[in-house]
């Protein structure tokens, strides 16, 4: 496996954050609040900030977090503008890399970062191996949905275009064990994204992975709800959805598009007349509090699942709120060893060619 | 051609609409309510309506109709739950083959249907015949937007799962002239639908399908945006979406959703507190003005493209407010005899393979 060069012990790194201070719209000014915000609710958590030191020393300092947090300098910094395929080549000095290269060395448990997706994502593909039985690796994401937990996990959000029968299986068995640590889900719903619920419905690889996944549901520890639609992407009829990353994509900046334009409307129509401001001002609880249901910064967080440690990918564009979400969610995961019990989930729900039983 | 033993002249039966009261989940009386609230602005335009005419001639009176609609008598209904399959093999004797067959026989220019989806789509693939050039045709539907218009058009929602680099180029030039004839756009913006708009990213089809409609922009007068995501369906950076019926089925659904739980959500928000009631009420003027903005039943009307005849489906749950936005729509398009100016628009534009010039 990897090196293990570092002073920590295995189980005391498996809870160190390993996050990427750079990178994203808004700087490393922004990943400090979010940061701080997280402290003051889990005080002591162990973190590896990784940065340009003589910028995060003061940020770190204006919110009395000198001394909390170990500092890694990285002079380089992945923009948004990087395609990814110059990231892994020209990336090493960068503070994506160092935070990933925590994980790999055992150092932490976690990364999280709120830089370009597609650099993430290669990054963490080239310095991180993928889980035995594992093809592509998948973006789960969260959706506002009418479910108890306020929440449904979609994947894959745009690892990769492509997804086969297997990776859909492989999708199906890695949403249901993310929904189970993150949500605190004993047995979750998982349905198969297609254009109509019935069997005859869909593309020739849905109709095979339909299959796959109702054989698998009680080796996965998950109920199979079968096909379901677009709308019930943020429904109540399951927990967990599966889709290639091309129509998980489409899906997730359509949400996002129609949220946005209707709370737009929303805000210019209630400015028209004075009755309309009355209205809003004493209205303004019960806005507030449906902004916040749907809003994008705290369902932030897209995880990659499908390598041996755990990538979150935080919102480029996340403010203090967004941030300090997604590491709510990396300390969470950090704590409960996922990335470990996510490997011996496939290792037992997986079929296998190789070998004759799981190795977990 | 078809049979044209009518007795209108062919130019006064294009402006003809051909109209199947059954169907639908609200039965003949929304229908026949939508098309009194449809004939009270547009009074003396020539309507069939088809179905059961015991049913159909008291619903008529009640509306004051009686007289001013033609009947024709069918005595079989297409439910929503008929498969497609049964719909064309069983279908002769329902409501909506007539309002099919009365297109084909040139006795009307447009059909309007509330009926199933698939049923319509595969009865209309049988009795109408496709335009010279199209392979699959496609359903247009409409997206609320912030555009000038308040529309987009995206195609193809969901009439054929598969679309390659050649169908994608036919739906570019049919949504350009859908959105010309309908919304008087002279010069539509085209963009196709992808996961990120950089030129290298996509499948493989996409990437081709890009240079195709580049390079048909000129011939088919509109603009080409290039690639687009999901944010710009309700967006304004073009006017027409181009899209494969699986992505776009699973938009239009996802979108839907959305809409759906954020005004589902507002209204529970909005009866919490007293303060919060007394405020919706004083913004009750600005809240309706926003539910018609996206309301469903507004930007009712799919349209199928790419037979050489119109068929418009209307939403299975519309009311008679949607009924008379499809009806509406169907008499703005076979005023402007749009069937024919679609398919000489294609001969111009479509590449040929065995003629020279083009026929028009």
């Amino acid at each position: 496996m990897v090196a293990t060069d570092t002073v920590t012990t295995a189980d005391d790194a498996t809870r160190v954050l390993s996050i990427d201070a750079m990178g994203g719209d808004n700087g490393p000014a922004t990943v400090v609040a979010g940061l701080a915000l997280f402290l003051k609710v889990h005080p002591g958590t162990p973190v590896l900030l990784h940065g340009r030191t003589d910028e995060l020393r003061p940020l770190l300092a204006t919110h009395g977090l000198a001394g909390q947090v170990t500092l890694r300098d990285a002079p380089d910094v992945v923009t948004m503008h990087d395609k990814p395929s110059q990231v892994v080549r020209r990336g090493k000095q960068t503070s994506m890399w160092s935070a990933i290269d925590a994980v790999r060395n055992d150092e932490a448990g976690v990364v999280v970062s709120c830089g370009n997706t597609g650099g993430l994502m290669a990054m963490s593909m080239l310095r991180l191996r993928k889980i035995d039985g594992v093809n592509r690796p998948a973006i789960a994401c969260l959706w506002p949905s009418r479910n108890p937990q306020g929440f449904n996990v979609m994947l894959d959000a745009g690892a990769d275009i492509r997804a086969d029968q297997d990776d859909l299986l492989t999708y199906a068995l890695m949403g249901a064990s993310y929904a189970r640590n993150a949500f605190d889900l004993a047995q979750p719903r998982v349905g198969l994204l297609n254009v109509g619920t019935e069997e005859h419905k869909g593309r020739a690889e849905l109709k095979v992975a339909h299959e796959l996944i109702a054989a698998t549901a009680a080796a996965g520890e998950f109920d199979y709800t079968g096909f379901v639609e677009g709308g019930d992407l943020p429904g109540d009829v399951c927990d967990v959805i599966v889709t290639d990353g091309f129509t998980g994509n489409v899906a997730l900046k359509t949400g996002e598009g129609i949220a946005n334009l209707i709370s737009d409307l929303l805000r210019e129509n209630l400015r028209k007349t004075p009755f309309s401001i009355l209205g809003a001002l004493l209205a303004r609880g019960a806005l507030r509090q449906l902004k916040r249901k749907v809003d994008p910064r705290r369902v932030n967080g897209g995880v990659f699942l499908g390598l041996t440690k755990t990538v979150i990918k935080s919102h480029g564009s996340a403010d203090a709120t967004g941030v300090a979400a997604a590491i709510t969610l990396a300390h969470r995961l950090a704590d409960q060893g996922f990335s470990d019990r996510l490997a011996a989930r496939l290792a037992a729900a997986l079929p296998h060619d190789d070998t004759k039983g799981s190795d977990t």
